[in-house]
């Protein structure tokens, strides 16, 4: 949600241009400020940004988006496992990446894909995987067995018109070499069926470029966190579309909630992820609800359709409001990171934030925007101070010291 | 004294509710922040705070409160001793406890029973104690000998109406396992000297509650800090009546001062205070002037004798600005942490802090309260980063670097 000015927008960002009376509504009520979701200047990802908001440590916590977002797809994570994001893509004949997203392939191409590269066996009998799409070309891949490691480079070359990588050793160790082995032999393997998948073949025939290979990148394992229930003693509960949301959720032991019509797109369903919520928040302590739409506009530079999308979060957003106890429940918004429509990337500028609730400390900033917060009660804060703030206003959190 | 906006006071905090022109005037001349005592959210006790305004890392050297609690009350405390913070309480006969303060017992009171429980003798002849009576029914022990550990729990259960715990090893350690004994056997045997003591017999007639038990509980070490001489190359003195932030000053290498009708109460003498701050300034660099009073009002869910108390603070700090040089003197305000007047608990909310000082950048704000203070040119501070500010102003700071 959060940008840079932009001159189209007569050097407003998306949304301070945006029509917002409900956020504008919890910034008058509460208290605001802004916040570096990581550290000042430091771009986050989707899955770093949003472990840190609750209040885990990422710097020290996070080691690679695999894990993650293997566990949001579904896929049981072990400590040991060693895990990568995958995209379904499309190369030419010599290897040269055509499109990192096949087309933005639609979810029940990629379910059969991936079911068909399921039967894989690779030579090492020990070594098992496993592979699973998640939304359009992301798909999430898991390598379980002895003496993996997570030092092995990606094959996913990050961008068009130039050759996919042989994954190599990033260290020494014989696990490095063999992981990247096994890596390799996978990925060859996955060319193989995937070229030959009568799929593709009909996706030709349609017009479509084929999904004829999987890029992987980003090797990790599951952060070594503890769940927000024990920090806390809270239930929390996850809205989420997006795998990588819900994988970072699931890390911090929270409930996934399954929305129809929630799809982590523009197209999301934005009133029944608001009806979740206030149904959600009945049962349970916390609700985290996420909306991934914002960030898939900035990323294809689309600054029209970014303000829309403010618009509509805001319409989704005063649904909370008007249903929730306003006497017992606190409310914060945020952004998990500045995207920004220009470079179309992540940025590291900080973030909004306001918090309105019974007990706050209420300042007089008017809008919820970059700027407007910027002047509010809470200063400058970390992403990974929100989460302790929050469960201090419901009385959750332990003192330190006597 | 920080707190947040309540109902009563029009959503007014009692810092803002009440008349106060001296700390008022402290902020027009100075410059002003916010300041989380330990982190964003995280409650911190008395000890934590005032180590952590002081200027340590509390969550690397903190280990409990019976250490320091037990050097503010004089006993001079080891490296390798374990110190329990304990209360004089009452007990009915099957170990209930009846009341945690033994009905606020009168410190004469309190002095002649932990006379008679120090002639105490234990069976292990190279295991020594020392039990020492605070303020009323709190109290200080410390078990000394070779292979002690703090891994023990409490056997102060926390409230009335439940028995008393017996202290169990928290590890599988033989040192954990004896210190659990010594203390059990410690329990036992004061239990019993009270029980018959004449002084309880005495009570019982007047109709006051037997201290007929001592709770016991956070064993800790002394935190292994530098005093602020050596740090900083002052001499530091402290000034306040709570055993708990005399033996944080201690710690710290600060001298205490004894000052007559200082009590840590709310019927402290703020004035006596005061005119000891303005003579310490005389001879030392550094003076800490503690008033815990508006705690105890906190605690207890009196709002409007908070207020009150804050102005009486107000009037003491009119003695200091008054009777110092300010062309050579700095002088900061703030408080240890935010205590809600409704929660009636440490709460982890930010508290306002105001320098004034021949050099300070001074800002536009003009009132000492919490929301007034953060829109100052502070901005949001860490604890520990207060005393660097201070040292630095006063030039005693070292640079990092060449």
């Amino acid at each position: 949600m959060a940008d840079r000015p932009i001159k189209e927008l007569n050097w407003k960002t998306p949304l301070e241009a945006a029509r917002k009376p409900s956020l504008n509504q919890i910034a008058k009520m509460g208290i605001c400020g802004i916040m570096d979701p990581i550290a000042p200047g430091v771009p986050p990802g989707s899955d770093t940004a949003t472990l840190a908001l609750l209040g885990y440590d990422v710097l020290k916590v996070y080691s690679g988006r695999g894990a993650i977002e293997a566990i949001g797809s579904g896929i049981n994570v072990s400590p040991s496992d060693v895990a990568f994001r995958c995209n379904f893509a499309t190369v030419n004949e010599n290897l040269v990446v055509l499109d990192r997203r096949a087309g933005r392939i639609a979810d029940e191409d990629a379910v059969k894909l991936a079911e068909s590269l399921q039967k894989i066996r690779l030579q090492k009998p020990s070594v098992k995987f496993l592979f699973k799409n998640t939304i359009q070309h992301r798909a999430a891949l898991v390598v379980r067995g002895q003496k993996l490691s997570t030092a092995v480079s990606d094959s996913d070359p990050g961008k068009v018109g130039v050759r996919v990588l042989e994954i190599k050793p990033l260290d020494e160790s014989p696990e490095a070499r063999l992981t990247a082995k096994i890596l390799n032999e996978l990925m060859h393997k996955f060319s193989k069926v995937l070229k030959d998948h009568p799929l593709n073949k009909k996706r030709a025939r349609r017009g479509l470029p084929q999904a004829n290979i999987i890029l992987c990148r980003g090797a990790g394992t599951i952060p070594n966190t503890k769940p927000l229930s024990e920090l806390y003693d809270i239930n929390a509960v996850c809205i989420a579309a997006t795998s990588l949301i819900r994988g970072v959720c699931k890390v911090a032991g929270m409930k996934l909630v399954d929305i129809k019509g929630a799809t982590g797109t523009p197209q999301t369903n934005f009133v029944a992820k608001a009806k979740s919520t206030v149904q959600a928040l009945k049962a349970c302590d916390f609700v985290l609800l996420h909306v991934k739409a914002t960030d898939v506009a900035s990323h294809d530079g689309n600054i029209k359709q970014k303000v829309e999308l403010i618009e509509k979060i805001d319409h989704m957003i005063g649904y909370v409001l008007d249903n929730i106890d306003p006497v017992s429940t606190y409310l914060a918004v945020t952004a998990d990171h500045t995207t920004s429509s220009i470079t179309q990337n992540h940025e590291g500028d900080p973030v909004p934030v306001a918090i309105t609730g019974p007990y706050v400390r209420r300042d007089d900033v008017e809008e919820f925007d970059e700027r407007s917060c910027a002047k509010g009660g809470l200063n400058r804060i970390r992403g990974m101070d929100l989460t302790p703030i929050l469960m201090n206003l419901i009385g959750k959190t332990r003192k330190f010291g006597a």
